[in-house]
């Protein structure tokens, strides 16, 4: 560790951000599947950084990349993900694990700060193989069964293959050692247009919205598209888009005032031009902070369902998948946030929730957490044009390196 | 080729569906795509039949297989097809095929009957790699062009490949000789109730109804399903369901009797549960007899398809993928079968138009064309479950050996 404190360099963050944008590009994002190649290549690269920063580098069991420091004093655990959702931006994930390394080299190197920051890569946020594997796995929230259990959606293949494939199979699973951090702390891209529009610089995330997810399956008779009459018909494609028309007219009704809704993906079975779909299903999803809206909602879409399961002479079965209670950020971590953007970037910050999930919410289940939000240009999300002006990216780098050392001198 | 006359036999006809049903078998239906290793067998099951019935047995370069007689007299052509839908029924295509090989046992060596019976397994006319494939080639509409660019809709494996793999790389396309046949009769399960409901033995197809199809395709924006405010959306799945609700709402004061529409699949891209699809992609078809149905309807899906659009702040393409004109049955055909029909159905027969394509709709390009329906259990078709009573099964093998008897007598 260099004995001589390291200055924040705006150049540095932006450089390590391009590195990255090199491993796995795909025209200005990047294609970085969980345990693909150019992922690997990039835990790899994070774990030769690290050092610079005084941390010791680690590649865990589940693809984990967590970076120790032996520094006495406080110790605040920051960072996001690595990998990326297909053919996405270059921005979601490495951002924050780029401007936590920042806040280690600053921060580790400075006689002045009590304490260090260290550093994680979470594995899998972006839910290839299932949800948040990697943090929960690190807060002592993921069994051995539900590895064996995990698969890749899009491919089918086994976690346990792609840990194998990836050289991981056999490690230690890194583990939260209870009392060791003041908490954890999380930049990322907004993901949205709050930012932009209101010509602000920073987010201070006030909580992170509970996703529930549904899968909806519409059960009529499959047939022949020539020869059965409509009068005999039992679509379940038909009823399935009727459910999805009933949902956008009705829930703004029911909804708060920053509830989504989401259908991301329709399978017709059998899928053949000549054939009437005897079988519909489609992932519909719900997200929002208040739980009595969600609730409220879940009874609207079952009503709904039915409706248009009855209309369409089908049956409908909805299961929920998935649910998440939302997740309070820590006050201290806001305050942080809050007066490192009063100096650094000219007070233009504000409280919102996060409408997308993060790790940050898994952390928060057991010790203190708080994120912060830099402006995405147009709210393009999830998209290889995804993308933050390299002066925002600077700014947020800045009040995140701030906020860190305002949190060890608590 | 025996001398002495072979009398009808139903069991016969049943022995061989079951035969059939053997090759490729799938709970109480069959799976046997084209050229797949059951189809394959299936063809050579044929062609290892033919010359019971007084035939050469060739498979050509395209997957026909053609059984010629060198009887004097006139030839009547008769077939259906062997390949299967996926999963599907086993009487769809191969019910036509036996019926002929039965009609040919019976008739070929009959030497009070004047000419021959010759028989055809069409290659492909369920479409895995095109539409109506082998009769085409057969009526000389396929060019080596077309078979270049076919490619099966499941694997995408090309049709080069898979001519290549099933050892038919090479040999002939077989051509219609001008003036051999009288003309061509085919036999098929009516796959709808018609016949079912009016407790009715055989259905004479007086036209083969138009297929028309399209692709229907919503451009919107992709993005965070958590992050992107609902009315900041531009959700191409919503879009795409409100024009498959509308299209079920105001089709219908506009259609004509018979006429059908199908969504038959729906994909939305990238067709994840935490992604608005920025792309939904629709295939649609619609069936009738009258073109000016057609013209009708496309003008009403467009409308609905750009207010769809509108309402969803998406754009939208309508491409016309397929026109397919009505092919009319010849009249001597119907009345033969009609005949046929009063002698061994108890005159239990009706006029109708067939919903579904057939290779006689292509036969019908080049040469008189009849066909002949028998009862759908249920209506069921495209379904392993598809299914037709033994005792309808027989009777229809009898009204179409006598047909064919009666054409060839004429």
């Amino acid at each position: 560790m260099p004995d001589k404190p390291s200055h924040f360099n705006g150049g540095r963050v932006l450089g390590d951000l391009n590195d990255l944008r090199g491993i796995g590009a795909y025209k200005t994002g990047v294609h970085k599947p969980t345990f693909s190649e150019p992922h690997m290549r990039s835990l790899q690269w994070l774990a030769q950084r690290l050092p610079e920063a005084g941390l010791s580098a680690e590649i865990d069991g589940i693809g984990n990349v967590i970076g120790a420091s032996t520094r006495s004093g406080p110790k605040l655990l920051a960072g996001s993900h690595l990998e990326s959702q297909n053919y996405a931006g270059w921005l979601d994930g490495p951002l924050g694990v780029v401007y936590a390394l920042e806040a280690a080299r600053v921060i580790n190197a400075d006689s002045s700060t009590n304490g260090a920051v260290e550093v994680a890569a979470w594995c899998d946020e972006e839910g290839h193989f299932g949800s948040f594997l990697g943090s929960r796995s690190y807060v002592g929230a993921l069994t051995e069964d539900d590895i064996d259990a995990a698969r890749d959606r899009s491919s089918g293949r086994t976690m346990r293959d792609a840990l194998r494939e990836a050289g991981l199979a056999g490690r230690p699973r890194a583990r939260a050692e209870p009392g060791r951090h003041i908490g954890y702390l999380e930049a990322h891209i907004e993901q949205g247009q709050t930012l932009e529009s209101g010509e602000l610089k920073i987010g201070v995330v006030t909580s992170i919205v509970g996703i529930w997810q549904y899968r909806v399956t519409f059960s009529g008779e499959q047939n022949h598209a020539g020869t059965t009459r409509m009068s005999a018909r039992k679509d379940a494609g038909v009823a399935l888009a009727r459910l999805c028309v009933a949902v956008d007219d009705r829930f703004p009704a029911s909804c708060g005032p920053r509830t989504v809704w989401t259908t991301g993906r329709i399978v017709l079975d059998p899928g053949a031009p000549s054939i009437i779909p005897g079988r519909a299903e489609m992932l519909f999803q719900i997200r929002d902070d208040d739980p009595d809206v969600i609730v409220r909602l879940e009874t609207l879409l079952r009503d709904l369902a039915a409706e248009a399961a009855t209309h369409g002479r089908c049956t409908v079965a909805v299961e929920r998948l998935r649910t998440g209670a939302p997740a309070l950020m820590n006050a201290a971590f806001q305050q942080a946030i809050e007066a490192a953007s009063a100096v650094f970037a000219g007070g233009r910050s504000v409280r919102m929730p996060s409408g997308a999930g993060h790790d940050a919410q898994v952390l928060a289940t057991i010790m203190p957490a708080g994120m912060l939000f830099v402006p995405s240009i147009g709210g393009v999300s999830h998209h290889w044009s995804e993308n933050t002006d390299d002066a925002d990216i600077v700014t947020g780098a800045e009040v995140f390196v701030d906020a860190c050392r305002r949190l060890l001198a608590r």
